[in-house]
């Protein structure tokens, strides 16, 4: 691989295989479609990668984003974010070729959306499980019911079931917590399961969130999953329970510009325009990343107290440990393990495979 | 102006240009040379703005940056980042064609520089007058005499004189406070002359920070200024005492899509990869934007209790008061100020100016 002399997001294609093949497995142990979230990597090739374990449906978070991947030859795709009815154009344009799929979550917004559409498309009805964020709250049967019934006189729009984002799990710092996060929603499907009438016909429950999806072993009426995070893990999942360092599938690497021997700090080119300003806090330290070591084209997350603790829009500063500042001229490039691999992906729009060539893998 | 379905970044040429114009006319009254920095809205378009104020230098924070501008016929472009030797090919590019001035903070950088040049450059030392990021100790007037020695020694680097980003002014909290961190660097600047020996030649001192240059009224002996976020301004900086509301020149418009009656919350579409994750935190509350008013195409600060309180990749969840709530229907467009118009901009990457056409004005 060339020196790297710019900020640059590697990405280990064995780690990301790995963590697409795990979760796959896991699904199909337990009899659940998989249907992934893509808005993580945001790139063809990894969807490729997706595509090689099996997998036939996917789910995104925009337009422009199922626009993207139903160019790349995906089929069935969710939109799972409440649907835009300002967009209804582009909605025609992707349910005349794709199995499109949305969130209804008013009354209102299926009857803005029938009035503009031409093709028929599906709809999952947003159930809040506790994060807060959108969707119907599970016990309130009365709305759910009228929902569904609203949808269902339309000519265009199909009721295919319920979708929950169980966001608060993000919370859990552990595999524990996580687990009763996946028990409560479990008992909310449950129960609203019990309340919907066979009348409105089969549908089916997608639930979909990194914590839950990795460690819960109980989806009781649950049929589909879509996480998204998964497929590259960051420092945030660690800290939730999700997964272990050596999971994490993306790195930032930057070259060193500056160093401050009474400090211990590295200055580097990456800064929030690159990483993001996603922090996390650990043992009373709230940093950006943490320094790993550079192994061959790979890296090993370090046990050490080496972390990004400071961010302007193109510098980062790295406070390290004594043998991580000494180990570092000006002009090499150091490996961080970003907070958030979302975020920092959509920053950098583009990845370096860690393979001998350095393969350019190039996102929507 | 055509209705806004999408996340989008509107941009207030009247407001741009009168900050602007106030800064010009306040850098001439000094007697500074005023070379705005560019990396807060990375547009040419905007750079012709400034051009018609009068200015024919500027200052970025990348080589890409630097790249972009030069393609836009800029001739004389400081790259205020300390120099990244392991791009000296494009340094050398870009030297052939406009004059070019780097920053330099330690002698092996000159050294590792010299080796690869082949085109003539300038060179500022950077100088930490308290921001504890990167550039010399304005006092370490032994290591600042043998960097521009070391300088004066190569072939291809002119020493210039000094630089320095005060990004302490960031955490003031009044125009007191930001007049305190101005005397400070003023004090600092003076001795620092003081101790540089005429034997060295003439030099400049160049000072940029949007608090500092917004609000100062005694520049000492700084020769010039390159503030960046001026240009738009935005919540931040009305926190820090550097302007008020209404010199913010951007806001994002975005789409209802949903909306909570016992929560007074509406969901958008417009997350962290629209506004970015810099929040800010006064009385009490931590958010992420602050709702305004819409008029005709333009907008107005409001007064009231609504904010965007949550942000996760693609929504943003706005807690209102209940007059906002009720006038906000789902596919209604929201107008909310940013916190920090530099990221935001970074991530929308275009502008819709607020004139009838919503002409498009691109970005790097």
């Amino acid at each position: 691989m060339q020196k790297i002399t710019t900020p640059t997001l590697l990405l280990d294609e064995g780690i990301c295989k790995a963590n697409i093949r795990r979760m796959a497995e896991k699904a199909q142990h337990h009899n659940l479609r998989f249907k992934p979230h893509m808005k993580t990597h945001q790139s063809a090739q990894v969807g490729e990668w997706i595509k090689d374990a099996g997998v036939t449906a996917i789910t995104v978070s925009s337009i422009d984003m199922a626009h993207y991947f139903a160019q790349n030859g995906w089929k069935d795709i969710t939109i799972a974010f409440p649907c835009n009815v300002g967009r209804t154009q582009e909605l025609n344009k992707l349910a005349q070729n794709i199995t499109l799929t949305l969130l209804i979550n008013k009354p209102e917004t299926a009857h803005q959306l029938e009035t503009h559409l031409t093709s028929t498309l599906n709809t999952y009805i947003e159930i809040d499980t506790g994060s807060a964020r959108s969707g119907l709250a599970s016990d309130d049967i009365r709305a759910i019911k009228e929902l569904i019934t609203v949808i269902q006189k339309t000519k265009f729009i199909n009721w295919v079931g319920f979708y929950s984002h169980a966001g608060h799990s993000y919370s859990c710092r552990s595999e524990q917590e996580i687990s009763e996060v996946q028990h409560s929603i479990v008992k909310q499907f449950n129960n609203l399961k019990k309340c919907i009438n066979p009348d409105f016909g089969t549908f089916e429950i997608c639930s979909g969130d990194t914590p839950c999806c990795s460690v819960a072993n109980n989806f009781g009426p649950i049929d589909a999953i879509s996480p998204g995070n998964f497929v590259f893990y960051d420092l945030m999942q660690t800290q939730i329970g999700s997964c272990t360092p050596t999971d994490i599938a993306v790195a930032m690497v930057c070259p060193v510009v500056d160093k401050y021997p009474k400090r211990n700090e590295l200055i580097i080119h990456g800064g929030a325009v690159h990483f993001s300003k996603e922090s996390m806090t650990k043992n009373g330290l709230t940093h950006y990343g943490a320094v790993a070591q550079k192994i061959d084209n790979h890296w090993k997350p370090l046990d050490t107290a080496s972390h990004l603790v400071k961010l302007s829009q193109e510098h980062g500063v790295i406070c390290c440990s004594d043998v991580i500042f000494k180990s570092y001229d000006i002009g090499d490039a150091i490996t961080i393990l970003p907070i958030h691999s979302c975020l920092t992906a959509n920053l950098m729009s583009q990845y370096q495979l860690t393979d001998k060539n350095g393969t350019q893998v190039n996102m929507m």
